[in-house]
């Protein structure tokens, strides 16, 4: 073989090589681009969404639902982004008494605020229901609802979780992003269901879930018309509204959907009425929890957790046909990309 | 001209004179399917309409509106369909009353409910508010989400208004069943927002307006999650929990949407704040009432009604830019076909 014909042969290959390279490209990005649930490994999980989708969508089959009634509901926290070890909203509102203590010098002295300005959460937790409200109600109202979403959305863009070193919004499941996608894609109106605040969620979630506004229920507190000089406003009072948790969330849903879902995702004890409800009407339903099993990747907790605790939800899971959603093993990616 | 020619003559003049007529039906066809507000007279009300829709679609005007953003909120009773002499919902409370009575021998002695049951409407006047929610909480509480849902599908698709002798169901507007199309058509979302029961709209919502229960806002009493029979179920509590008119319209529209209209249709004083909470909005907006003016062919009142009072709106309407929308010369046509 004379040098010309080894520069040839060599080229020939160099070309094969990348033609066989591209090829592959080509074949993965035609099986993600098949796959609608790409972050989902195989299992019972991802079979049992499957299953369900294909079957209340089939005109023929005895489970086929109309599109007007694929209802699902999702919890937030822990459901559709992180939770541990503390909920961002909490988070929020700690940051804002940081930022409105110089207007309340007895702050420093006063608890929960003094625990919160000394980083003392055993002082804070001590407070108990009534020291939290306080709280809440310091920093969630007093403010127009145009000047709390401003609140929100402005803490959202700026704050990172400390572990991850990312923007909290950033810190949402890659795989039940893919979820939402896919159910919409197949007729679903994707709903979030979440004992955290409407007003704290909804500013952001359209842009991180696909999820408009006004298909967010949450807890509330009272919003007050007003016309403050000249221009009428809405005024973010002292008082709750509404806990839309536990029991609240059946309440919810039927307040503000009006329709019992037909799927319903949570990831905890407080999720249980919601996929108690879901799954007593009539026809097929799915119920799913997350179980945070992945300490590597994200965090793993559940029956003596302080946040998001899943302790009854396992125990009842078997016998009452509720998915358990293993992250360590059903997921084979927690957050999308950098 | 000998008979042949004759015959021939009068077949061509029989054959024209069709091909005209076909000819006319179809440019009215075409100018039918060309009109997405055919029942709407020309007129400053619908001009008013078309050029908003134009701007707030159009992607090179300074009014432009993306579409998630273009959300247009009605009231119900007088707007989209027939609130007089008296609120649909309260007919069905008193024809409720009268089929629980045997349950209750004791109303035949007690107002609010003998007033009732007597036809004495003087009487279950004098009983105000008290006795009003007295009606309502025998009526509209103390069985499940479903049972009431029942409840109210049965009623209304067996019950006549009086003058019209249709079902109330079919006494909606069909210039508003045309204007939430053409919405809709131009990526608006179409929501109701009514001091009535939201539990009593939502069952007839979609089938009647194409408005799905999600998107309807209204007044509600309180729910419970029970287990009964081990079966989990929404108990329509005794209640009142939300009061969504007046003031409570833009609350109810924070609560439930979570986004302000862009365009707000009312028709009676309770939908002022509504309106103007819609117009404060930035960017252009557009706010309409209707007003009763045809006695003959609906009801003819405003100022000095029992129900939908229009009297400060029709003042204040000129300086505010809010559009009148006067029911006799505004619309060709009131209800659809029978």
């Amino acid at each position: 073989m004379n040098l010309i014909q080894r520069q040839t042969q060599s080229g020939l290959k160099f070309l094969l090589t990348g033609f066989v390279a591209i090829f592959a490209v080509c074949i993965c990005s035609v099986a993600n681009a098949a796959d609608p649930l790409a972050s989902w490994n195989e299992g019972p999980a991802r079979k049992a969404i499957l299953e369900f989708v294909a079957a209340v969508t089939d005109k023929t089959s005895k489970d086929y639902v109309a599109p007007a009634e694929r209802i699902a509901t999702f919890d937030n926290d822990g459901t559709l982004w992180v939770e541990y070890p503390m909920y961002t909203q909490a988070l929020f509102a700690f940051d804002r008494v940081k930022a409105l203590a110089p207007q309340h010098p007895e702050w420093k002295t006063t608890q929960p605020f003094k625990g919160v300005l000394e980083g003392d959460m055993k002082a804070v937790g001590a407070t108990g229901m009534k020291g939290l409200m306080e709280i809440v109600m310091a920093t969630h109202s007093g403010m127009t609802a145009t000047e709390f979403e401003q609140e929100v959305s402005t803490w959202l863009a700026t704050t990172k979780q400390k572990k991850f070193d990312r923007l909290y919004t950033e810190l949402v499941y890659q795989p039940q992003l893919e979820l939402l996608a896919y159910l919409r894609a197949n007729g679903f109106k994707t709903f979030i269901v979440s004992g955290g605040g409407i007003a704290f969620m909804r500013p952001n979630s359209e842009k991180i879930y696909g999820i408009p506004p006004e298909q967010v229920v949450g807890s509330s507190i009272v919003a007050e018309f007003q016309v403050k000089d000249g221009k009428p406003v809405l005024v973010r009072m002292p008082k709750i509204d509404f806990i839309n948790d536990k029991a609240g969330k059946p309440v919810g849903i039927y307040e503000h959907i009006g329709r019992r879902p037909i799927l319903a995702f949570g990831n905890s004890d407080s999720d249980m009425q919601m996929i108690e409800y879901t799954l007593a009407g009539e026809g097929r339903r799915l119920g799913l929890f997350v179980h945070h099993t992945d300490a590597q990747r994200e965090y793993a907790y559940d029956r003596k957790s302080h946040v998001g605790t899943l302790d009854k939800a396992l125990d009842q899971a078997a016998a009452n046909g509720w998915v358990i959603v293993d992250m360590k093993t059903d997921w084979k990616k927690v957050f999308p990309e950098n």
